[in-house]
């Protein structure tokens, strides 16, 4: 029989037990942090019916859905009837559209789970990701644009990430400007298309992007001089509107509410357009400086619920972009490495076995995580697999302790042995593990 | 537009905050005992190639796979080539084949995560559920088995767990208990899947399924004398074979292994057969005298992930049923309830915000968790909001308090309210959190 491929699929990862430790760490961190701030743990299953996914994410986004076959007699239609969630967005969107009456006003929730899209895989980039998403529904007020910029840089800070620039925006800013420069409002999405990749392809690049979308020559023009000029130019000429003087004013509103934030900056980044087409109000970005990439991002979104029910309900929440922020953390001394069990107990002699198990449970009421060699092999062999497991003391019951009733410790760094009687050990260990 | 449909799909979950904190102190509990009995933390993708899946599960479960319908220009052709994973032991086999030389020997690892089975939903019975998986790859002792077995309890009495039964047994006794009745090793599956059933039908429902099987009459009365008169006469008739006499000693020195558990008995069973077919040598279930029901089970897998490799590697493991368990722990008074805040902090004037969310980052620092009002509404929907998230204590700031430099704190429970300046506000809360 032909062996089975045992790579995981393309575009997913297996974690082995070293790269959990970090992750596991990241994830209980920003869960607190979450926590800490009034938001609540909520979970949704990882697939959805298709209905409740399509439509909601663009044309493009709807071709990378993961869609599950129908079952049973069903499954020689070739149909799919369910598919992988995309985003925790729309998830929560549909929870908040059927257990509304059930829920606390506003509703504050985080969830931190595995999304899945059919991207191409490559460098960074997933088919199989974790998403951190906080979100507050039911409120129209800044305060919760507010706290959720607030609980995503505290997450920053609890992980020890620094040197990072919220940039924020707001939606009726950015139709204010592109009515400001004489697009009309139906090439508005064109014109957003290519403005948001003004940090990729710079000032000339989204000029060129403009005049291939047809936008009117003299429109391009001006915003290219302005785009030249830098954000002041734009901003003066946003403020001359009525729609974009009150647009920019709940802007500067928000900025006031959420103040200095430790360990980065935030400012005023008048093209920031976020590509999710379901955005209402203000919108943010989390650029770290040395990544020149975005490590958290979101914004409101006051429609996106009302496609579940009667009626609209506002909301607002960001996201953290895990996958990068681990590659920031990888990097670094200060975070947790595999743990490992403290104490490796070996199996000198077959027979003792049963003992052995008794002592590594007495070991463990203690408090002490405890590993009891399992294998076959000689004691060199075991030895060597507690240094594998990153242990630092190594049990050893031989044919002389069993005679007088001791316990031998050795230390794996160093080497050192010290043999103490049955009633010590405890005290002994926690001296050594200390 | 129509509204869509905002339930979750057919036999899944949406885990409100009221669900979730019973689920995180569980999945968190079973992992920190798993870690102090020396297992890692694995994590694998939640879907696999379609062909690392089937024909491991038997026919009827093969059907049972949820299968992702091929992507772009291959979606139309109706095919699959993933498909969701169905356990957790497959994907361990995988990881052993494609890692094996980087991973210590034994390998021990746990993995808690959802599984996903198209079976039909019911009560109790669901589509997407967790297990807790807890494995050791690549040691043929029975050290290992003992050590799954103590872990399994071990997290069972963490939880709080009493009154159980281990049901062990061994494949190599059953096979020797077919032979000793005359029974075919070609009937053997036939006659081991209506073994498998007296705990649900009894005796004579047994012996009619074995008769529906074609399986002899002779072998089948005395099948059922001996069934009915009691483990003994099953057991003894077993002793009198070779093969089952060596396989009842490794039983009786696994028994001796395992000892006594705490919280429950172990018992010999000898019918135990477990449904799945890859089990190879010791079996158990861990069944729950009031339930009367499997909470945990398990054994040995040796040839498993010579399906992914050109050679067999010993494993052998057991699984937490977790949905069971949570059945179990929801009616205790015990267990964790939704935490929710244990402050909030009420906006009761809107240009007061930014002031509130620096007094609410404050709390925060002293390690208290906060939430900021962040709806709309006066101060009694706020303190009814305070109330709905189970806090403790409101804060409340108003024109008096401004001007005073004091905050007043509303204990929810009892109403009662003090009013102290901003200096002593830390120090007042600890003392009314405590």
């Amino acid at each position: 029989m032909a062996t089975i491929d045992a790579n995981p699929p393309s575009g997913t990862r297996d974690f082995l037990p070293a790269d959990m430790a970090l992750r596991q760490w990241a994830f209980a961190t920003i869960g607190e942090v979450f926590r800490r701030h009034g938001f609540d743990p909520l979970d949704t299953p990882a697939f959805e019916r298709l209905d409740v996914l399509t439509g909601k994410y663009g044309e493009e986004g709807d071709q990378l859905i993961f869609k599950i076959l129908r079952r049973g007699e069903h499954e020689s239609s070739g149909q799919a009837d369910l598919a992988l969630r995309y985003d925790l967005t729309v998830p929560l969107a549909r929870v908040a559209a059927r257990y509304g009456s059930q829920l606390p006003t506003p509703f504050k929730r985080y969830q931190i789970a595995p999304v899945w899209r059919a991207d191409r895989p490559g460098k960074g980039r997933f088919r199989e990701f974790i998403q951190c998403d906080l979100d507050t529904v039911g409120s129209t007020s800044l305060t919760a644009d507010a706290a959720t910029i607030h609980a995503v840089t505290d997450a920053l800070a609890a992980l020890g990430i620094e040197g990072y620039t919220v940039q924020l925006n707001h939606r009726a800013a950015l139709r204010a400007m592109i009515e400001a420069y004489g697009i009309g409002s139906e090439r508005e999405a064109d014109a957003l298309v290519a403005l948001d990749k003004l940090a990729k392809v710079g000032v000339a690049g989204v000029a060129d992007e403009l005049r291939q979308r047809e936008i009117p020559d003299v429109a391009v023009a001006a915003l290219e001089a302005d785009l030249a000029a830098g954000s002041d130019a734009l901003v003066e000429r946003i403020a001359a509107t009525p729609a974009g003087h009150a647009a920019l004013g709940e802007l500067g509103a928000l900025q006031d509410l959420v103040g200095d934030v430790s360990g980065g900056q935030v400012v005023h980044a008048p093209v920031l357009a976020r590509g999710l087409s379901y955005y209402t109000g203000a919108v943010f970005e989390v650029v770290h400086d040395d990544l020149d990439a975005t490590i958290a991002a979101g914004g409101r979104y006051d429609g996106l619920i009302g496609m579940f029910q009667q009626q609209d309900v506002a909301a607002t929440g960001g996201s953290l972009g895990l996958e990068r922020i681990l590659l920031l953390l990888e990097s670094r001394a200060d975070v947790p490495a595999a743990a490992g069990p403290q104490v490796v107990v070996t199996i000198v002699d077959e027979g003792d076995a049963r003992e052995m198990l008794v002592l590594a449970a007495e070991v463990r009421r203690a408090g002490i995580t405890v590993d009891v060699f399992a294998g076959t092999g000689r004691l060199g062999k075991q030895l060597k697999y507690a240094d594998r497991r990153n242990a630092q003391v190594a049990l050893i019951v031989g044919r002389d302790e069993v005679q007088a009733g001791t316990v031998s410790c050795k230390v794996l760094a160093s080497g050192e042995q010290q043999t103490v009687v049955r009633d010590d050990l405890i005290k002994t260990l926690r001296g050594l593990l200390a």
